[in-house]
């Protein structure tokens, strides 16, 4: 059902200096299927990471905060499992991630406090933290340098396929690499980050400027894709920065700032993108552009509106040009003052939409037309000011909900 | 599909003095379908009404609170057509409704504002008006008083029973009859209350009592309940007093007051309950209690977040008790001080979660009993204050993108 994703060719995704990657089965909740990763860190990698703002925090959602907020924090390595999210667990949840981070300090002789954990999965049952210790010594055994794609089979649930991006840039005289992996096809409203998105490079980032760049990517990406609305317990967005190609970063006025930056952005990006493309489901993959709004506020409510709407996305599911969904979807999106007489909306390069009403050139053939692709851009213009932000979502299909009337079973 | 949702026996309805309903077929978007409805209202009848906050209110709308805006308003005929919204139709729109409220008053010998119009179905195309100004003669000569049946059926889009619900109580030494209908099945989550309601009683209620009243109605009848999210653009709930039975209550201080407010909340709120119960696709019929909440914005925040997420209603369809996604959903609800650790959820009699944790003497075949039933309470205490408030809604289904995929085919 994936649009528009390709799993890539395994020599285009790139090893990045500095990290080890080791999957293995730990039979979590299902046997003969990879559920357990650990990445191993070289000394000196910066790591930063979000985290999702859902209340219901899983537990290793907290570990990893509690362990990032160290000062001086030297994280070593990443352990994650599928098979369960460890969320709705109270206190043993906790203690089952602290043993997890315990047990992998034990194998790779670092400290507990130097391990980030990570799971995915059913919320609301306890870990079977006991199958993942077992597993772990077999996970580390296997560390090798080029495994991110093994990685990116490792880390999925629901996914139909493994999301990977891979680039390498040349920056301050240095060939630097940027390697990551993304997972999750439901439960996607990111808010902070996503579960689970993994972003290595060699290039070196100091710690605090790392912190910050975190969060202006997730803004850039994970933050701004949404498959159902659902907001994770587990959502996280990880960071690490190895050093090993021989370029610093120590602060944002580094001539090779902008374009360090930049190329992070787009891997990020790319990562985020490809989650929607693989959601529950999906047949569309929709690109929701607001411009003319008053603030940024303004463009991502009408922008989520419009992406969540049922029937906005079954409509686009039908490919049925029904538009007027999305004007009810603006109307609602709760801009007290929307002056709707200003509203101009297009499919792609249609003109559907024209000050508040339909357009008297629109043609329903031209609407079709676009409604029939696999990828739609739908531009709103508010006609309120002068800020654009963009969101990317997909359809909602009978596959969405045979998905999410099966999972557990 | 519709859940528990019965036809009433033709005698149940009861007739209300001072009203007289003509329905008729005038081919709107199809042939030979009721899609046109005329009431008439008795001389001294009071009518107020509330109508959606949705930006892009339908033209019908607008021109509905113009007329009830009028000092003094005396409100005289109400028509509504089904197959097309004229909402998204910018000034071409309101002239058609304003035209359809000329030729009704020309056939009924009153003024254009004292005719009410009323619009359903597809948004974004122009209202043909020439085939309801052609339908009224036939909708006026079917005036009749006891046409309530029938007018549930012709106000009917995607809704597969009509709605309908009477009784007659004793008050203040008078017989006072209550009928109202409603209609709708999707695009419901009104936000002053719903497309459409109409409620008439022969109790006779001054019009700034009626007006202050008919808020109260909605917001314990069609303000709690949600289907998919998507507010409508002509959501509108209309009360209608005759004053035939001889009651006349000017104020809140009468001594049959309490009675009839009671009443008129019974019948809002089971004409709104029936349209999730008609919902599209519905199988299952939900009642979300929040309780231990610190205001009504917190507890309808947790309503709304646990009643729109796709993946709690999907898990509802499939009779999974998947019932972490319950916790994410209040989670993410926006209640960012939220201790999870006082959060405590039950599925009728079922104790699920407890201090937001899993309930240690929770088990699954319990958690499975209840999910199989077709009425399902979802009980959730915040811990927080003692506000409590409850939203009705229904599971998302196949069906439902079925229907919202092929609505306009």
């Amino acid at each position: 059902m994936a649009v528009n994703l390709h799993i890539p060719a395994p020599e285009t995704i790139l090893p990045v200096a500095g990290i080890e990657i080791g999957v293995t089965e730990a039979g979590v909740r299902k046997a003969n299927r990879r559920d357990l990763t650990v990445f191993r860190l070289a000394e000196g990698t910066s790591v930063a990471g979000v985290f999702t703002t859902n209340r219901f925090r899983a537990a290793p959602v907290q570990v990893c905060e509690a362990h990032l907020a160290q000062p001086g924090n030297a994280i070593r390595a990443l352990v994650i499992n599928t098979g369960n999210a460890n969320a709705g667990t109270g206190e043993p949840g906790l203690a089952a991630a602290q043993r997890t981070c315990d047990e992998l300090a034990r194998l790779l002789n670092i400290a507990p406090s130097q391990v980030l954990p990570f799971s995915t999965g059913v919320i609301l049952e306890p870990l079977p933290v006991d199958r993942i210790a077992a597993g772990l010594p077999k996970a580390v055994a296997a560390l090798g340098d080029n495994e991110w794609f093994n990685a990116a089979h490792g880390i999925m649930t629901t996914d139909t396929l493994p999301k990977v991006s891979s680039r390498r840039v040349e920056l301050g005289g240095k060939t630097v690499t940027f390697t990551g992996i993304s997972k999750g096809a439901g439960m996607i409203r990111p808010n902070m980050a996503t579960m689970l998105g993994f972003l290595g490079t060699d290039a070196g980032i100091a710690p605090a400027l790392l912190q910050t760049l975190v969060r202006e990517l997730a803004d850039h990406s994970f933050n701004r894709i949404t498959i159902d609305g659902d907001t994770s317990t587990n959502d996280s967005f990880i960071v690490a920065a190895t050093g090993k190609s021989g370029l610093q970063i120590d602060d944002a006025s580094h001539p090779a700032y902008a374009d360090l930056r930049q190329a992070l952005i787009e891997i990020s990006a790319d990562l985020a993108q490809k989650i929607v493309r693989d959601a529950e489901g999906a047949t569309k993959f929709m690109t929701v552009k607001v411009e003319g709004a008053g603030s940024t506020d303004e463009a991502l409510k009408v922008a989520y509106a419009v992406s969540h709407s049922p029937l906005v996305k079954t409509a686009f599911y039908a490919s049925d040009p029904n538009l007027g969904r999305i004007l009810a979807a603006i109307g609602y999106a709760g801009i007290a003052d929307l002056d709707v007489s200003r509203v101009n909306l297009w499919l792609d390069d249609v003109w559907v939409a024209r000050d508040g009403g339909r357009n008297p050139d629109y043609q329903e053939e031209d609407g079709q037309r676009v409604m029939k692709q696999a990828e739609i851009v739908v531009r709103i213009d508010l006609g309120r000011g002068q800020v654009a932000d963009t969101v990317y979502t997909c359809d909602f299909s009978h596959e969405y909900v045979s998905i999410n009337a099966d999972y557990r079973s």
